[in-house]
């Protein structure tokens, strides 16, 4: 919406030039990096033999996420509903919505999902941990088949709580009465168990992330077992992050991946101790910025870019470091402005009008401050901008 | 850009449907509040014989600032270059961008907009803080006017830094150095001073705020009688914020206010112990959510609203209380939930569906993550909805 005549005009010149071409503050993708980082996970998972559907929320963009299934990806995970039709609408036709919908308004834009992708051999998947949201759902799906006399399908996954403690239910019994209770409907696919567990991701060392994970897999196993007591194939059992994700691909019990942040890589994610055969991953995302005003005597200099432009719910972007000299911290300066001091006593602080790059804390809600990012190839001091990255699911909460 | 043709269409029949039909989550003003807030500040502006320059930032809609116009604000504050044009292009021609422009990519784009608002017999202004910062637009402001033949001026503002210790020079002799050097351009108007104090807003009692605030007028004061020294009108000192305007317009010194969260008040300013005499803005911003998860069991219900729906940076949005009965806690649950707590023991947890409105911490940053804020007439529970209000400048960052 922001979008002015001059913003258009400026993107639309943009593409071929030399990355000083960019103004600030800008979200840049580091495209050489992004591409390293996305064979990395496409070999890992091949290797694993578990399918890849990276999580689109993290990058928002159906052309990005069509590269990644061009590597091999089975199909993409998303948040949301409108995330989910931003993908349709993009042309990626195989989507699942790792979240709980309950709202008829959206289970109603779900079932119009589930129609719009049969011409491309599309699916539609969905999460649930109550027996409201599956009768909520089979009714609008059955009016949808009345209405429309096509006999559409949506997958359904019974998200178990492996830890995370948000939503879904308890592994074992729980799980299983909503297994049974999908089967009900003919709509309505029982597909296999959300266990993905959010937390485990951020925990710093590999043993703690290790004990959390191999709690999930127990829980999955366990639920896997009663499903299987009931008769009920325990089907495909879909979790994991960047954080984790070599413990669940090791596991022997999950089939599918939805690690999302690998692409792109945010600060919080690199303080991570890595676990030995972690895939290693590239910072891959960047918010350039400039110096606008300094304060040499009070040692400090302010640059354009703040939390309008970089979300800091993971703490506080990093100041990219291209040699030792330029060590700075970036302390919060508000909305527009951010504060950067020397890290160590010796740093210079940088001149008015001085390039910096900053490292987002966290890379999702980043990408969803802004309507594009900015493709740039060969380095970010003497690349050129290969391409202008659209963020198709922008401010798609509902 | 997310905005699909579903949301679109959604959007379009939403106008004068009862507040059930939205769907969430989603950004909604209550206009009767709003109204209420924006008569309150209109008066006591009018009282204390001081202009109101209501700071845009925070709502980003050119609508909104023609309604604070239309009630006797002089013009809007914005504090980027792509947030004023949104502001013209949207019919607002008095437009003070209050932050320091450093890169030439967007001092052309000041000068056009200079030229813009003058058949609307507009006016822009600008903050500076550095002697390159004047030279770099007096360069680019003669070449705009060699180029078009028109005399454009830009109102030029020296920043002080009178207690915020981010942008803006020490008050005194490095003031009055920049006003000596802004009046050998003749495409600078030489205008007055800024005086913010950002970090004041949020001290939260009234004894704090005052310290700093006469701390400010000290420093304003001082400079004034340095540059009358130096045979320059003074000018207009401009400033305040919501949280301590009745100093500012008290003060004798100040003759114009910025204020922009008085329109909404959000959660942050609402911890404030107020001033004696200090107007009372209600709470006329909110963020509509729903149950989409319930764990009666563990304590907790989740919603359908986290970080990507209201900003976070000053804390955790309240939960709306209409009665005594709903008294919830909102615990971060990341970018699309909330988690929701019982904050007194006895609080019943609402169930899977209910309805619960947030009031967000920070207003500015929350309006920033939404295209449209939804503006319903006659209450929250009962009202209907009035109209679609466009957040013109969301991701205006450059």
């Amino acid at each position: 919406m922001a979008t002015t005549i001059h913003v258009k005009d400026y993107l639309r010149r943009l593409t071929g030039q030399p990355v000083s071409a960019i103004d600030t503050p800008a979200l840049v993708v580091d495209l050489d990096a992004m591409d390293r980082n996305l064979a990395t996970m496409a070999a890992f998972a091949d290797v694993h033999r578990v399918k890849l559907r990276p999580h689109a929320k993290m990058h928002k963009s159906a052309e990005i996420a069509k590269l990644q299934m061009a590597q091999g990806a089975v199909g993409v995970c998303v948040q949301k509903t409108s995330e989910a039709e931003a993908m349709v609408a993009g042309g990626v036709y195989n989507v699942f919505i790792t979240n709980e919908v309950i709202a008829p308004l959206k289970l109603v834009r779900i079932a119009a999902l589930t129609r719009q992708v049969l011409p491309h051999a599309g699916r539609i998947a969905i999460c649930v941990d109550s027996i409201e949201g599956i009768t909520r759902l089979a009714t609008i799906m059955n009016e949808s088949r009345a209405a429309s006399g096509i006999a559409t399908e949506i997958n359904m996954f019974v998200e178990l709580n492996v830890g995370h403690n948000r939503c879904g239910v308890e592994p074992g019994a729980a799980a299983v009465a909503l297994a049974l209770e999908i089967r009900k409907h003919p709509a309505l696919n029982f597909t296999g168990l959300q266990a993905y567990h959010g937390k485990a991701q951020h925990l710093r060392t590999p043993a703690e992330r290790r004990v959390a994970i191999a709690d999930a897999i127990k829980a999955v196993a366990l639920t896997r077992r009663l499903l299987e007591a009931e008769g009920l194939k325990p089907g495909l059992v879909t979790g994991a992050g960047t954080g984790t994700v070599m413990l669940e691909a090791a596991s022997g019990v999950y089939g599918e991946l939805q690690a999302g942040s690998y692409l792109f890589m945010d600060a919080d994610y690199a303080t991570n101790h890595r676990e030995s055969g972690h895939p290693k991953f590239e910072h891959a995302l960047f918010v350039k910025t400039q110096v606008i005003s300094t304060h040499a005597d009070q040692g400090y200099v302010v640059c354009d870019a703040g939390h309008k432009s970089h979300a800091i719910d993971s703490g506080m972007p990093k100041v990219h470091a291209f040699s030792s000299r330029s060590t700075l911290e970036y302390f919060n300066g508000g909305d527009e402005h951010g504060i950067l001091k020397p890290a160590e006593g010796n740093t210079r602080l940088p001149n008015l009008g001085s390039l910096l790059w900053l490292i987002p804390g966290h890379c999702d809600p980043t990408v969803n401050l802004h309507d594009v990012m900015i493709g740039v190839r060969g380095g970010l001091l003497k690349g050129t901008v290969e391409r202008i990255i659209r963020v198709d699911a922008r401010g798609a909460i509902t």
